[in-house]
């Protein structure tokens, strides 16, 4: 662990577009810590596609042990077509998340006034998806019988614990808290899904009895989705499981500014392991090596870092000189390393 | 069954407005039926909300076998707040869909240059989603233990099997093969649902070799999303699970004119059971009884029934009507009945 002035960062770049866009987030990373007193010793760790085909690992226990003792991770995107679907997401991303207990997946949206929105009128949008990360439909327990035969069976279950949903709804809660306006929104589908829903709906309603300064509302995902494209403004915290959080937060770029901008932490608030920062696009392999990636998100997610780790001032940093430079954007194409240096420059102030 | 020329109608006006948008579906259904040579007798199903309320039943046996007698089904809209999410659904709706092994549940999007979109640009959207309609998800094989203390458990298993993708698949080929796009998009999430993902797409791909002139894509929930409202126009026909489906229609319903507008048929391709038409709209509560529904959604699930009963010219006038109907939209109140009354004499000729 650190001295509070000395970081570790573990990096895996990863596939894609992600080394780029990763390149660009530490460079920010540097330019804030010189301004703040700080420093960020990294370590790189070479995990993802080219990896996995050169010797088939994907996440060795030991590798992930040395990530643990790590005050922060910073992923760049996982995933590449030449590598069966579900190999290295399951195998390393999730093994991550779910190994280092990140059960607050924090996907912040907002619109800036000068990015363009695919919605005529988006409003004000600014709200927070804390999306489960530990649970639900991702926790791999499923299977199959007979595969490849007319009498095949595949299931996946998904699994929800009293004690998973609590401590997700709570750091909701206690977000929704500390914000102006006081709204926190579950989502789920506790109409189909009744066990799981419930669960989440009676934890929500038990919850909001010690926070009553906190309007609480219910949504169906789907209704939730016309609502992100109808009237996304009304939304303040939204909590949700592991995979309504996955496709409502992809909607929720795409409606404020886009995959471009969209940054995330998987934080484990109990710090008894590293939490990872990462955006939320993914390796985009027709477009890597070319630097043509907006670093912008990745950027973003090293500002959740810093605030992650306490330094807030750094944070606000960050989110200020991005902001300032998507207000000139002017639509001109720049590339990856040129959005980076720009962000940095500002953000060293 | 039908002389082909006098069809039985099982009608579930149900909850909310589904009352009044029901009566609007049947008035313009008499209007085309004169027209085209045809009968519908109907008889009305007392289920839903009060019927619950009063005795506690949600769909006796006895009764859903009265309904499999009929041609086909025409149901409102279900559910109220005043019973427990889930009670209807599963033992009214979701009963219905299964017994009755509607696996073909259609759901077609297309944007009406008049209608407002919530979209700036959203382009020519004309698209079929054809979703999954008797597994999945919603099979409701799922169970709590501990229900209430800490140590609640609960889940929820998505069912699927090489039977059940395959024929649902093959509906999707073959109404891709009958538009002149002839393009089909998987959408799954299997990076991360592996053993349900990886059976859908093997299916898809074995299925596929079957319709070369096919082009076949494949998208992850979370991906199909953001392209539903940044680029909806590259969508022709959609292939999905239960789950996924109902997400993605609510939200395609939602770029394209809205909820108002969506029609949808929960289809037994194979005719052993009668199949049932729905708007994608639920009960609405807060605004039932006002006559201030928009029961275009209802009509023009009342086309599809027409089409399924093979009443191609009915269907067609029906259409055209709400077509007719909706340029001429100037934003003016009118009432349900209005609406009704108004595409009823256009569908009459
Ligand atoms: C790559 C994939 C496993 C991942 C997820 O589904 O969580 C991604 O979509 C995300 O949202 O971070
Ligand atoms: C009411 C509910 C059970 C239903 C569903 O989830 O299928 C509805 O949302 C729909 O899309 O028809």
């Amino acid at each position: 662990m650190s001295d509070n002035k000395n970081f570790t960062l573990a990096v895996v770049p990863g596939d894609g577009i992600g080394p780029e866009v990763t390149a660009e987030a530490l460079k920010v990373l540097d330019a804030v810590a010189a301004q703040h007193g700080v420093t960020f010793e990294r370590t790189e760790y070479d995990l993802g596609a080219k990896r996995w085909h050169a010797t088939g690992e994907t996440l060795p226990d030991a590798e992930l042990e040395e990530i643990r003792k790590h005050d922060a991770i910073l992923l760049g995107a996982v995933g590449d077509p030449s590598v069966p679907s579900g190999v290295l997401e399951r195998g390393l991303l999730l093994k991550l998340r779910f190994t280092l207990d990140h059960y607050v997946n924090l996907r912040p949206s907002k619109i800036y006034p000068s990015v363009g929105s695919p919605l005529a009128n988006p409003g004000e949008v600014d709200f927070v998806v804390v999306r489960e990360g530990t649970e639900g439909p991702y926790v791999g327990n499923g299977g199959a019988l007979r595969v490849g035969t007319p009498a095949e069976i595949a299931t996946e279950v998904s699994v929800n614990t009293a004690y998973g949903v609590e401590r997700v709804v709570r750091d909701a809660f206690a977000r929704a808290q500390a914000r102006p306006r006081k709204k926190l929104t579950l989502v789920h589908k506790n109409n189909v899904l009744v066990h799981a829903g419930h669960l989440w709906k009676r934890t929500v309603d038990a919850v909001a009895a010690e926070f009553p300064e906190i309007a609480v509302d219910y949504l169906h995902v789907d209704a939730a989705t016309i609502f992100l494209v109808t009237d996304p403004a009304r939304f303040d915290v939204i909590v949700t499981d592991n995979l309504f959080g996955d496709i409502i937060t992809d909607l929720a770029a795409a409606i404020s500014g886009g995959i471009g901008l969209a940054a995330s932490g998987n934080i484990n608030p109990d710090r008894s392991a590293p939490s990872m920062f990462e955006p939320v696009h993914g390796s985009a392999p027709d477009i890597a090596g070319q630097q043509k990636a907006d670093p912008t998100a990745a950027i973003l997610s090293a500002a959740l870092l810093c605030e992650h780790l306490g330094l807030t001032e750094a944070a606000r940093a960050i989110e200020a000189a991005v902001e300032a430079d998507i207000e000139e954007r002017t639509g001109a194409a720049r590339s990856t390393a040129e959005i980076g240096d720009a962000i940095a420059k500002r953000a060293a102030g």
